[in-house]
């Protein structure tokens, strides 16, 4: 078999064969295919495509690639939730512990913020003793007893994905659904859960700027997900705005503490009932009218807070500034600079542009521009105002917060500017599209 | 400017700035942009296209990414001819001297052969004092004194496409017009001749299967060769057939030899007319009645035969044995083991596959498989019968000749196959399907 006919093939649009696709996988992880024939493959991929059956051998070959967790010892307790990357989105932070909080078992694997997107494991770190890192039987350990654990990427998990990603983000072949499938579910596949609710976002503020782009995305995945024996479950939902009204890691953990306590944001709370419910129905076996009732019970009780606090104090070791700061997140240390955005116009706000608000953050110190770049973790944005709001010129729409003063005035401007009015109050919008189940396919 | 956006634009299908062209160009040539993200861009330009400025700026790029020769000494007497690669295509041992003996200047640079096309620079080789690479002086001076000369590949001429074509070789990204464009004008502008034909040939021994795929490839070369200044013209040539009777350096000089002398094969010596008289038309202001004359007279008069053994002569820096085998070209060593080919069955001869037939010739020993490969110069095949020939089963269809006796049987093998045979006399085929000049753009 050789790479050069694999790249002829799909470069015609042909579909390739299982054993071709494992045999590039396999290859290109251990080494033996150069970057520049993959590279080559994978530009014909993003502009021919690929069907379910060659996602699907895609994706088992990644899943493959390195070592697959191992959950078994909790039966189909065991749920995961992936979302697709969003501003805002602090969601894990607030499903987790509701669904430990109910009995499932959340072993969980997370990612860091890049870009305008944040990610969990920086958020969790936003507590200065909470290890992002166990040892397999610590990790296994926590999850039998509280129910709950969040890690960061383990470096033998779907090898074959790190090395693909890492190719695709520098010859910009990252926009393909079959590679963002089979990226996706063969780490999700990889981490052993055996339920798995995917959180497809669409809009300004995604990976998918429509709908209708999400679902073909969200119904893939479903499709491959219980193609491998998983319980899967997709939400399309809404990310042409951030979600709830924190952006920033310290602001978020906040955010979600009040959401954790039956308050919070509607829309944020409503997300996260959303994705919680479809957890608890697929891992728990209750009907999806139980599952929301027990979702909503979890908050409005406080037992989903008190798993929090439990959770957060398990992972830093008992670390008596981090329970302190779980218990009383208005506590966190605060950022040293503040600046307030004004409305430069009067009317109803139409649309708030997720992705430009995002990269904001990333100016002010949120999230990391490179790889390399430090977080500051009280850094952030506090919106006043959404789309749907009616405004008046000169009302404060959003609060800047920063260590780096010098970063204040390409801030304000960018947010200031991903503000869009109107005369007339806008129709509003669905924050959840639509659910996608294995009966739905 | 980054790489990256380079290839999101391509990807999209669209056109490439004129100083993104020249980024990438420059930046590979260089060893700043790593094969990766050029493997990517390439396969777009593959699946996407580039128009004809995009091709002229890629054409240019490679020309100006090394040495540019320059003949300006010889003023607009210089002719160059460049062929897409065929199987026993000998024609530049034939019009090369034809037009030294009209008063052009043939200052030539050649390839090797590889895969089942031969090289103008390996059937030189066969004159064991023939020199293929000469210091810029002796080149010019050679020129100047009796109008050909012709060496191998500098290693300064365009190195853009040197890189380039490694890359696309090893990554399916071969077959592009654009791409092709630009890697071969890039090189003969680089070559300095005011003048070129192109020969470009189509059928199953050649890159274009059909004359249509081979005129738009000719058209393109015509505008971008024009447009660059330079006098271009296109001939579209047929390669569904081996051309002349004899595939393999020794064999081909031979061959040629004899249609220099005023004789040899009809369908070789109607191609090297009709590019010759091109060349003449182009180079020294002739009519296209009175090019065909001249270039005629040339072969009918022995004035082009004597300019061969001249060239030979001067080109090998007086070699007695080389001169010797240039005016008896009968007395060059022959192979030691032979086997004729037989008609596996009667009737007329449809087609003959000029791919299978040069690949058979690899086999033998007259090309190479590899770039490491070395050459049997008396190795070959000698064709009896081809298309449009009536046979009964058992007709002697070639002669194969190697010194390795074990390919004997494989190479027996291909030829054989390679027939094809119909019960009524198939319609003849043209040699030349078309000659495009500027004034048919």
């Amino acid at each position: 078999m050789r790479m050069y006919d694999i790249i002829t093939q799909k470069k015609r649009g042909e579909a390739l064969t299982d054993e071709q696709i494992r045999f590039f996988t396999e290859g290109y992880t251990k080494g033996e295919i150069p970057d520049y024939q993959v590279a080559a493959l994978l530009m014909a991929i993003v502009l021919k495509g690929m069907d379910d059956r060659e996602t699907f051998v895609l994706t088992d070959a990644i899943a493959h690639s390195g070592e697959m967790l191992d959950l078994s010892e909790f039966g189909s307790l065991t749920v995961d939730k992936h979302s697709t990357g969003g501003v805002g989105d602090k969601t894990s932070l607030i499903v987790a512990p509701i669904l430990a909080s109910l009995g499932a078992k959340v072993a969980k694997m997370s990612g860091r913020g890049l870009g305008h997107t944040g990610g969990t494991v920086d958020k969790l770190e936003s507590f200065p003793g909470y290890k992002t890192s166990l040892t397999p039987e610590e990790f296994r350990a926590q999850v039998g007893k509280i129910g709950v654990a969040v890690i960061g990427q383990s470096g033998n998990l779907a090898p074959a994905d790190k090395k693909l990603y890492a190719l695709r983000d520098v010859t910009a072949t990252v926009d393909s659904i079959p590679l963002i499938t089979s990226s996706i579910m063969g780490k999700k596949l990889a981490a052993g859960s055996h339920s798995i609710v995917l959180d497809v976002k669409c809009g300004s503020g995604a990976f998918m700027s429509t709908p209708d782009a999400a679902e073909e995305l969200a119904r893939g995945m479903v499709r491959i997900g219980c193609g491998a024996g998983r319980n899967v479950a997709a939400l399309i939902t809404n990310m042409d705005r951030p979600l709830g009204y924190a952006i920033g890691n310290i602001l978020e953990v906040q955010e979600a503490a009040e959401v954790l306590a039956g308050r919070g944001p509607d829309d944020l709370r409503e997300v996260c009932i959303a994705l919680a419910s479809a957890m608890a129905h697929l891992s728990l076996g209750l009907s999806r009218e139980d599952a929301e009732a027990a979702v909503k019970d979890a908050l409005n009780s406080g037992k989903a807070r008190a798993k929090f606090v439990e959770w957060i104090g398990a992972q830093s070791f008992g670390d008596p500034l981090s329970i302190s700061y779980a218990e009383h997140p208005e506590n966190f240390p605060k950022a040293k600079f503040s600046r307030p955005v004004l409305a430069r116009e009067s009317g109803y706000i139409l649309s708030l542009d997720a992705g430009a608000v995002g990269l904001a953050g990333v100016t002010l110190g949120a999230g990391r521009a490179t790889k390399e770049d430090g977080i500051d973790f009280s850094a952030g944005i506090l919106l006043a105002k959404k789309p749907g709001d009616r405004v008046e010129k000169g009302d404060l729409l959003a609060t800047l917060l920063t260590d780096r003063e010098a970063t204040l005035a390409e801030a304000e401007a960018a947010v200031a500017a991903a503000y869009r009015y109107v005369k007339e109050r806008p129709a509003e919008q669905p924050l959840v599209y639509k659910v996608i189940t294995k009966a739905d396919l």
